[in-house]
């Protein structure tokens, strides 16, 4: 019997002929960059919290103006998000909702209080954001985002940049699907008081290496980070690190013909969901739909017990009314998916 | 010039000719079955939470009526800390004073409360431990001891054992230099309300690749602390995970090999230390000296900024009265440093 508590719940259950629309985590392999050079028996002493040289080196050619010192290399974006949230520690924090599923946990366990600023038609909604941002310490982005598969307009992401700058609001800008945008390129955030959280996971297929960083000037957020890292995990696994650094010797066309890759399965899954009534939002980056759904406790339970298909509740990310599929599978597995989920619709109003 | 806030002090600073009496890591390479069958290509998708289940097989080996259940995989022994003590959130804990320097931190930043038993003659004093642990949620045990270098009796590990089980209370028992004790062997503490924090660091020589791990037979700890890890920091790295099930196939020769070279290591440095006039605990496990030391602060920034030798204050370790030499480092070396430290003595009252 499922719980339906969280995505946890369908961990270990992908058994054979199950199609699942649930991890959030690229099928296709690491470019073999990743692999190439690697020398497992390196030194395998304590390395630098703040993460080896070399890697945050070959970062700050990527991000304008910066040093070696603006970067702390985590265990996935997942630690740089909850070491910054425990080094702020209390205070309001604005983010966007429907939301990724783990921010919540972590702004909660880290003390701080989370806001919500309620998505229209799957953006933010700028006056709104005004309103709801007085008095916060913080504010929360994640463009392209998941659930939601949106990008904000460039036009939005500057205004927040400059509402929070003039009020001396953090922003911490979570963009590890920044090169999964089928229809521009990334807007990195600018500005002393942002903090950008980035991963090699998603770029480059390789989730279960845990290897991401933030990006930040603001030298007391650095501090602090590595201050706390220093007794909470120490340095971030050095081969990992290596392979990271690798990764980034692959020629721009790897991230091109994935991005080819994901549109096509983007492309697929939304005409799909439309041509079944669903009502959603046409993704523009990352691989997610987030779909609304009548039942969908009953939709998901009944698509999972009698069609072997996983999907996740739109309520784990803040949306009640929604489910959310991952399409980080292959057409031919999405179409198969799409069927069941067209059988499951006879039996349980979905739409 | 030196902050002297904290061994973070003295990362990086570890430049020509100087002797190192700080960081606690050993300088042995790790066996070679850390190496071997790694296979970096390996499929780099998220793995459990809890930790690889091979590898959790093969700990289940070494832990009398374990099954893999009773692990949590985690980045290094200091992650399963963090998240045991966030998992619980409040609450008094006791622990001996001196103590592991991140033990305060980690405890604090989840919201606990510490609660000291002065160590007697560098040991546990049963009859304070007793008065002291009354209305304490937990106890931390670090035998054999950072930065005391003991280990306590097994009679005194029962009596911990006993008199928590009777009360309810929870002990995690830090048992990171358990196959470096000089005298017998170590002994776990048992019980259900027993969580054992581990590492392949120390024994392996692997402080680099961060992997430790919790044990416990208290599911709802296994549980609360997975639930954390999914939103802190997913799956520990896969590649390390590898290389640590792979390091339990080295034969039981090269841990009584490391053992052998830390004993003489340790007659070296006692011996020197006792010749000099410092008045010090005799290590029985680990590899740390903590010797009385007068104007501590004045004579650690001397040995630094005069004769390049590395020491760590008492103080970060509730000892102010002391300061703390690792003694990872080859025989030669620490007769160096202590021919300098001798210098040092005739310009500053150290004993």
């Amino acid at each position: 019997m499922l719980k339906l508590k969280s995505p946890a719940d369908f961990i270990g259950k992908q058994g054979t002929g199950v199609i699942s629309f649930g991890s959030g985590q690229p099928d296709l392999p690491p470019p073999r960059e990743a692999f190439s050079g690697i020398d497992i028996t390196r030194d395998l002493r304590y390395g630098l919290i703040q993460g080896e040289l070399p890697l945050r080196q070959a970062l700050s050619k990527e991000y304008p103006r910066s040093t070696p010192d603006n970067f702390v290399i985590t265990n996935g974006a997942s630690e740089a998000l909850d070491l910054v949230f425990r080094a702020w520690g209390k205070g309001k924090i604005l983010l966007p909702r429907p939301y990724y599923y783990s921010y919540l946990p972590l702004i909660q366990m880290a003390g701080m209080t989370p806001v919500f600023t309620d998505l229209v038609d799957g953006r933010i909604d700028i006056a709104d954001f005004k309103r709801k941002v007085r008095g916060c310490r913080a504010v929360l982005i994640n463009s392209p985002s998941n659930p939601t598969g949106r990008v904000e307009s460039i036009e939005t992401l500057k205004e927040i940049e400059r509402i929070t700058q003039q009020k001396g609001i953090h922003v911490v800008s979570d963009e590890v699907y920044k090169d999964l945008i089928y229809e521009r390129e990334n807007y990195p955030i600018q500005g002393d008081h942002v903090i950008t959280i980035n991963s090699f996971s998603k770029t480059y297929c390789m989730c279960g290496v845990r290897v991401g960083y933030l990006w930040t000037s603001d030298k007391k957020v650095v501090e602090d980070v590595c201050e706390m890292k220093t007794h909470t995990s120490m340095n971030t696994n050095l081969v990992g690190q290596d392979m990271a650094l690798s990764t980034m010797r692959a020629p721009a066309s790897y991230i091109e013909d994935q991005r080819k890759i994901w549109r096509e399965r983007r492309d697929f899954i939304y005409k799909g969901l439309l041509d079944l009534g669903f009502d959603l939002w046409k993704p523009e980056g990352a691989f997610y739909v987030l779909p609304k759904c009548r039942n969908p406790r009953k939709f998901l339970t009944l698509l999972y017990e009698e069609y072997k298909v996983i999907t996740y509740l739109g309520e784990w990310f803040g949306a009640p009314d929604r489910i959310r599929l991952s399409y980080a599978l292959d057409v031919n597995k999405i179409e198969e998916g799409l069927g069941r989920i067209r059988q499951a619709m006879r039996r349980v109003r979905a739409v």
